[in-house]
């Protein structure tokens, strides 16, 4: 199987997950401003996962373009990433409707861990299908910023519990961490931008 | 016609049905983790529902690569499918939101059923497009699995109506049939994986 | 401009117009059968509706594939196409949940008939683009079957306000008509079926 | 990378946002006629978005055709330009529902400006990422036609809290201004129409 369906598929549902989220602001009734203040925590939370789906677009990207055949793990891999990422609308919601409660900001950060979990896999799955050898093992390396990353996300949840406005500052900082190409940060944690 | 753009919209539609589901998860107003308990059965069947929409897509990726050519009846055996497919979202979410209910239940397993004879059909009409000396024709087989699968819905429909937690259990059954690559069941089955 | 990046943004637009009118039919809060009386309408017109899209896709595929280039005026005839096409979801709804009363009966017409009209107009487009010697003319001859579909959508129109299951019938012969392939029609009508 | 992958996404997601905008038509639970007149409001704030959107599609489409190539500078200018497009359904339903009252006519248009904003970022992205002899920045030229549309947003922004209407005038006027390809206009505004 070529991978071009599986790309566009990907493509497909990143879209509709990304564009989606925004039903989630409810319009309000009234012409006011002050109708927006409600809004206001469901608009950041939504910029959040604008930002996180637009990071997994382009890394999902890149890491396909290492690789021509899908093996049937590597497809059901990729669904299963979709899938955590299909639950980003959901989440989204409740944590900015909440003002970032307690429950809701742990449970936005379940599912970043997830996810995060997910492309572990299809990562993983990718690199077997390409045998010794592969471009895709060399270009990941270590993999420092990537595990990382699920650590903070594991952090955050527990945190949650108690100050969620961290647990929420965590969310941004990896997500600022995967957007910045700072060469000296990334030359540190010993990560290749494949 | 050339098979690009039917493909191109199947995956699209397809793309939607899987993503609009969550969509009938609906947030739960109050921030407590007990708020999510409701939510626990919506989830559990827009799972299955994720599941079985991914079966069809590899399958249907599949079979589509087996042919070029696409005749007026494919394209309406094709359509014919992704109208069954596109109630998913209704019926997951009928039967999640009353937890397993006998005839939302018994409903889940009409449209996979229906789903599974537009399958057939769209085999069907593409092994008559192919004409004698089919490639489709020779992978598919006796097509035992896919018939199995057809009587196991029907079967389930009708237990839902007294145990429909049973109902429930042969769906997970025929996903996992076609999610597990386990050859040996493949070759008691005579099916060719094609 | 080429026509692939056209027909991709067509083919995304109609396929997410068949799906997401599926989500106007709103899921019974009760799990008992009769639950689904007031649903079998919506189900109805999500059927017709679901048919019209579809004849409009394989239509417009087949229309574009005469042509190379596209002009600024087959561009926006196209997307005005398309803005009709949008209605669909709510006339659909409007007319299955109020069991085909007159006014929304006359509604879902005009939207046909709109949608029929932005037709021509793009197949007029086409044609213009084309210069002499144009394939698409050629193809469409004198477009009996197009002309015919319009007045009796306006006939449809007319006739709701008073017996809107007549309408109703005339919107299912009109989609009959497109979907059966009797040659012996098409000959009777002069339509070439390009 | 090449531009393909992120064409097919940004097609999606416009896709998406034209299509999804019609959900926020509510359907009338009445079957009157004199039901469609609170819809009506809603009906034309989406036709306004939807040329919007057309525009933007149209206008994207060119500006990709001239590059080969994409940075990730020009991949978060155009995630960023969706991220202010992805808002539209908001701000057009709130305009609707509230008859073009003050602050939602307000806001429309804070939305439009930031779009607009956006545009101009992806803009010189690409033509950074072109070099020295860049094909846009010679397409573009002075880019009258674009300094003038911003420049009005800002101005209906500001007199939408006293006259919405005219602020809702001067949105209808600019996106005629993009729509009729009126050469003198285009001649003295001394824009190429790349």
């Amino acid at each position: 199987m070529g991978k071009n369906r599986l790309e566009a598929f990907s493509d497909g549902v990143l879209a509709i997950i990304i564009t989606i989220m925004v039903l989630e602001m409810k319009v309000p009734e009234s012409a006011e401003i002050k109708a927006l203040i409600p809004v206001f925590p469901v608009f950041l939370s939504y910029v959040l996962s604008f930002i996180y789906v637009g990071i997994y677009w382009n890394n999902h990207h890149h890491m396909l373009h290492t690789t021509k055949h899908v093996t049937g793990f590597v497809l059901w891999a990729n669904l299963h990433l979709l899938f955590w990422l299909s639950l980003f609308p959901f989440v989204t919601s409740w944590m900015g409707e909440n003002n970032f409660d307690h429950v809701p900001t742990a449970l936005y950060g379940v599912v970043l861990f997830m996810a995060a979990i997910a492309y572990f896999t299809l990562q993983k799955a990718i690199i077997i299908s390409q045998g010794p050898g592969s471009i895709l093992a060399k270009a990941v390396g270590k993999d420092r910023k990537g595990k990382l990353s699920t650590l903070l996300y594991a952090v955050a949840v527990l945190v949650a519990f108690f100050h969620p406005w961290i647990a929420g500052s965590i969310y941004v900082l990896v997500a600022l961490m995967w957007l910045i190409p700072d060469r000296r940060i990334e030359r540190t944690l010993n990560v290749t931008n494949y």
